[in-house]
């Protein structure tokens, strides 16, 4: 029988967080040093703290705040952290538990143990009384909310300066280092490991959330993965065209029927850093010519964006090449009439794909740094939904996820509209809906000279059914010559 | 092969809210008029909403506030119901998504569907304009926080009533009715039987996550239960005597040993209804002859209490006389010399289980509704734990679970109190040190008579060895005679 996985969970270095805070160290350093600033003052970032539920005691399972995490990798909540400019020292500051922690929730850790566990220093120097303090306040610009600076009892009587920090701190998140990407790439494993053992076990009548429990077993048995990325969307049939179905109004509770496509986005975990992965197939093990024609347009888009990505490349004009191959294809299956350059004009392919191209990936699912200061986002249908508009560069970790769905609620009005409704072969787009949609998404890591996948599922429509007919993955060549 | 589950989850009749509605409604009249009060106004609640993670976009899994769900049933974020007094009719509010919602989450659903759904009206009478509005706001005795009362624009031009509603609505979730039973009874079924299947597949040498993993698949994957009433303590050797075990910074990681004791609370939520179960046993299958003294501490006195409950019988009494049966055992296995009253007067018993016997069980883990107002919360050690001092009502749902424990933090200073050091056998007490501890839950329905076991587990050490060693659950009896 074959083995459930063939990964082990890695440990993770505390060098991990000392790098992370030496690249902010660094960064910090030379900002204000061109700024012509004293290189001194107190970077204090405050870590998330543990949340009922509503009025009662149930806790919420802790998962700290994503800064504090790439900056002190710490799991507890209700921490406190600080780097001197000056000096480069670190400071951990814990909680004060009550008496009555130990018998409740255990031992009550000394400070020692977690100045060993995340290597910092634990007592503020004598000199830095009242020091400046770099606070992180900042706009995330997926969810338009604002980081929280660090507050405590006290806190004005000190300077503190809230602009500073975030845009610095931010994009030292954006470039990964060798630590930090063998965790996405664990991730991506055990991940890619989990889909394929997904697809191996769907079958008709069984509901969408049986599949999700499968992955999620997955991850967390052999993988250790105790939180996901995201919520598991497990869409099928009709559901696959809506784009973050499986929240809980839409709790991935439909029944598999024969003829369904599976589009299925779900990506563990492990040790804060995440992993983002879509895979779609038929649930019965077999594309029909109407679903590879929409498979393929989407994996030649996948494909095409991967071969061309490199440092220097335009993130927007890959959504656009994206657009374009997934238009030439519906044009090439009788869907779409017309010149496809007229169609990017008006802006067709947001009726199609109307999410953006991909996202940064790291502790966070969709990673803060997509828009430096005064990088606006674009305002054409499609390019709105862009996560990002930056140049590529080596050591990001973005994901390449086009789609193509048949949504009514953005058919019908371009049907309507007289400067996109002579693109359509109204026939063949009427049998197509109804039918959901397709996506395929990969994390690729930019590298020197272009670009590394880090996800490993089944891609080729014949992999596939292989894989969902039982062969091995990846799929060794049965035609070795001797 | 044995099939993984022989269980189904079963469906959900609207008619469980409308009779919690009812039931409110009944209550809330009959208050009124003992109190001379007009039999009118409006009873308003504000379900949960959708939260992010820190600053970010990530969504957490939405699960709708108690109270709510229980008059309403609404699994989706940002309703408010209300209940008019007079008639009796309610009436759902249904949130205003934004246009581009159908896209992304999924069809808006029209207001009839939710008519249809939850069988409420949708229509606020014109006679009903700017009534008295009962709002929900009151303390939750074990979280000590409020509910916090609906909230909309515009509310401060009606009168409302901060009071009334809040003890009247808990008294009504102490009592369940029938198919509020049924839910609770297949959360405990299905995770009666993942308990079982943990039993069956622990291993020296895993981690206790994987068992907590093997857990939370069988209850979804079979059960369809997508959260849990708490977040699964999978604790192993010294880990056992941390009460509250597995939160996120004691994250179940612990590599099992031989010889370890494993002390298992985890539950399954089903549609809103939790369970509540512990199973303890050693990890090897065998119980040496000290876990078995402590087992049974546990075992006769979760047994007696079971025994002994019914209508009219006080909950701090069933504490005493689990306390007292597990001292008694103590000193039968010569941890503890002396007289075992002396002892209950000394308070020893807390030291053994700090915590309290068991609480109310339903849409909430610790169900509210276990002080009345006026009853008071006792003082002295262990039973100032308690969650409830309320004699037994027929239709309450109540756990059982005691426990015996070995923790420094509370042998210490027992040993070096002169009131209570006397009793201690030092040497045994030493050797039982590390080892942990054993606690046995059992989720009860106090019926007109007596009591109800919901809950299926092996419990007698020769059950668990036989399941452990791959006897089916329940164990047949192989003497039939013919």
């Amino acid at each position: 029988m074959a083995l459930p996985s063939l990964l082990t969970p890695p440990p993770v270095p505390v060098e991990l967080y000392v790098t992370n805070r030496q690249k902010l160290l660094n960064s910090f350093r030379q900002h204000l040093s061109d700024s012509s600033r004293p290189l001194q003052g107190i970077v204090l970032l405050q870590g998330g703290d543990e949340r009922t539920r509503y009025d009662t005691d149930h806790l919420e399972l802790f998962r700290q705040e994503s800064y504090f995490a790439y900056l002190f990798g710490v799991i507890e909540p209700g921490f406190y952290g600080a780097i001197d400019i000056a000096s480069g020292k670190s400071i951990l500051f814990a909680p004060k538990l009550p008496p009555d922690y130990a018998a409740w929730s255990g031992e009550i850790k000394p400070l020692s143990y977690f100045k060993v566990v995340y290597a910092v220093l634990h007592k503020l120097y004598p000199e830095l009384e009242k020091p400046l303090l770099f606070l992180l306040r900042g706009l995330n610009t997926d969810s338009n909310n604002y980081a929280v600076p660090a507050n405590f009892e006290g806190i004005d009587t000190f300077v503190t300066d809230l602009n500073t920090l975030h845009p610095i701190l931010t994009e030292c998140r954006v470039f990964k280092s060798e630590l930090e990407l063998a965790l996405i790439q664990f991730a991506n494993d055990i991940s890619s490991e989990a889909h394929v053992q997904v697809m191996r076990n769907v079958k008709v009548g069984m509901k969408e959330y049986q599949l999700e429990s499968l992955f999620l077993h997955h991850t967390y048995m052999y993988g250790g993965c105790r939180h996901c990325s995201y919520t598991c969307i497990c869409a099928t049939g009709d559901n696959s065209a809506v784009l973050h179905y499986g929240h809980a109004a839409a709790p991935n509770d439909r029944t598999l029927e024969d003829g369904d496509i599976a589009l299925f986005d779900m990506g563990a975990e492990y040790q804060f850093y995440g992993s983002d992965i879509t895979c779609s197939f038929p649930v019965n093990g077999k594309f029909t010519s109407d679903q590879s024609l929409i498979y393929n347009a989407v994996l030649k888009a996948h494909d095409a964006v991967i071969l061309v990505m490199k440092p220097g490349i335009n993130w927007v004009e890959m959504h656009k090449l994206a657009e374009k191959i997934i238009l030439e294809s519906l044009i090439e299956g009788s869907v779409l009439v017309g010149d496809v350059m007229d169609m990017m004009a008006a802006r067709l392919g947001a009726v199609f794909m109307p999410h953006g191209l991909g996202h940064f990936l790291g502790i966070d699912t969709h990673d803060p740094g997509g828009f430096l200061q005064g990088l606006g986002r674009p305002e054409e249908p499609g390019l709105s939904s862009l996560r990002t508009v930056r140049d590529l560069k080596e050591g990001m970790v973005i994901t390449v996820e086009p789609g193509c769905y048949f949504i009514d609620a953005l058919l019908d009005p371009a049907l309507k509209n007289s400067k996109t409704s002579k693109f359509f072969n109204v026939e063949a787009v009427n049998k197509f809906r109804g039918s959901g949609g397709v996506r395929i998404e990969s994390d690729l890591l930019v590298t020197a000279n272009g670009c590394r996948n880090m996800t490993n599922c089944p891609r080729e429509t014949w992999e596939i059914e292989a894989v969902m007919a039982g062969s091995p993955w990846p799929i060794v060549s049965k035609s070795i010559s001797i």
